[in-house]
């Protein structure tokens, strides 16, 4: 790679970090590794991009899972809060990368960061308003309203949003905080814990998926009604299920059962649901998008 | 009054219409009369422009009920459109009134005008995204994200939105299309319903009230997941009864266990869901704020 301009991203997951240089999807040059300790990955991603990039790196975006504190104008601003990840709580995850790099940072959740590069150059190119999902080792989504992330208190937490139960589901959930948001009762280790095998290996008939398809599609109901999307961007491990994608969009047409009136919750539903335009690159290069638009807004 | 940018609005509720001129809070001319059939509902409003300000209204907005289409490239825009309430599906409340009093005309949902109008002149006039939650014959809310009404799709039916029914409780709702929506379970009609008498006779200390302040405050934990807003400010009739708002602000704190860390939903929660600043005007001073905004616009 050449060019002065050169950015780095870095999408910093509960499971996995990947890192990043690059301009777009057309140019990246990614490196990706298992979460560790907080000092042994910042450790890992720092060799990345100086080996990488040398001292050519004009920006870098931080896309983080969270919760974590985004409000500049706060003494914790850059860290990640609440996590029950095991040493990771009040991390300072910004400052950690700025020490030992010294450029600019952006920094922004992992599933919004993640919109905002399906916004460039993804699924939501075309539209304004949408949400995120990922569905995985965690549930996360990120809300982008008029092109610009949604942050508001903090940052929505929609895997924490709470799901009715079906009737006779006595899984106590496995989230530490709530019995039964979505991640508790939906996500990957859900599913694992659930079934008691991983969720790869259960048969695209076996009715652990139209459980599944069923809190999705609840979920995205509660979207509709709270958020109204123009369109749903659905990725993560857990997404790659065969099947599972059109019984979501089955269960968002039933539950919402014709109340609101528009082709894309019946008829055009399958333009409305959608996988990621950038497979499994949405949230590095979400990465990068931040570094991006950071090095515009110095450079005004 | 007198000047020559005298604005009218309009507050089409599914019980009752409110219409005003005026420029604000301050000097507003009000008239209200029960909603019955669109035309002479309709008729009833311009007989009262033009009775309040002859022909020196300069624009009007109208802050309707909904479902309502809000996309000015559609063949349907200006249109109530799939409300259950008889005799008002499909109707065109925009043109109607356009019709009769030849002025430039705003249009919104009721709630999200309603909550514009707390931005400007009541209890949100130092933030920038919010939530307006009215509670009465009908559940709506407004959503505002940095300062402007989120529509997306369609705009945000928060009413509908589904929540978890407490253990126990078989009442089936009130919503055609929903078993367990918020506006089923906790609207106005829902509580005479459910208790057989209307809810302004329930003595405060009546369980009916602990169940309401309930599946409100689950419903404003799914809002504070999925919008992450900075504050709620909580209207409409049911919202008057005593205790109702330290009861939702109970139930907020304790569904959302400590996850989200910020004062806000704790020590500071009374300052984060609140009544509404302009008490029962919020809404027809929609109209009014979205009547000055328009005009604005077309005299740039």
């Amino acid at each position: 790679m050449t060019g002065k301009d050169l950015l780095g991203g870095i999408e910093a997951g509960g499971t996995k970090f990947v890192c990043a240089v690059g301009t777009g999807p057309d140019d990246l040059e990614v490196a990706a590794f298992p979460t560790v300790s907080p000092d042994e990955s910042i450790r890992r991603a720092v060799a990345f991009f100086r080996d990488a990039a040398g001292t050519r790196l004009s920006s870098l975006g931080i896309a983080s899972f969270g919760p974590i504190d985004l409000d500049e104008k706060s003494s914790t601003y850059g860290r990640i809060t609440t996590t029950p990840k095991a040493g990771w709580r009040d991390f300072d995850i910004v400052g950690s990368v700025a020490k030992a790099l010294s450029v600019p940072i952006a920094f922004e959740t992992d599933v919004n960061a993640a919109a905002l590069a399906e916004g460039e150059w993804g699924a939501a190119r075309d539209i304004d308003d949408y949400v995120y999902l990922t569905v995985g080792t965690g549930i996360g989504g990120g809300v982008v309203v008029g092109r610009r992330p949604v942050h508001g208190l903090l940052h929505p937490e929609i895997g924490h949003l709470q799901v009715e139960r079906r009737d006779g589901d006595s899984f106590p959930g496995i989230c530490p905080f709530h019995g039964n948001c979505l991640e508790g009762l939906a996500s990957g280790p859900a599913l694992a814990k659930r079934w008691g095998c991983p969720p790869e290996s259960l048969p695209a008939t076996h009715p652990a998926w139209e459980l599944e398809a069923q809190y999705l599609g609840m979920a995205l109901c509660t979207l509709v009604c709270t958020l109204s999307p123009q369109r749903f961007i659905l990725g993560g491990g857990v997404m790659q299920q065969e099947g599972l994608l059109p019984a979501i969009r089955r269960n968002v047409a039933r539950i919402l059962n014709g109340y609101i009136d528009r082709p894309e919750l019946h008829d055009a539903i399958d333009g409305y649901i959608v996988p990621p335009g950038l497979r499994s690159h949405s949230g590095v290069l979400g990465g990068i998008f931040l570094a991006g638009q950071l090095l515009q807004r110095l450079k005004q």
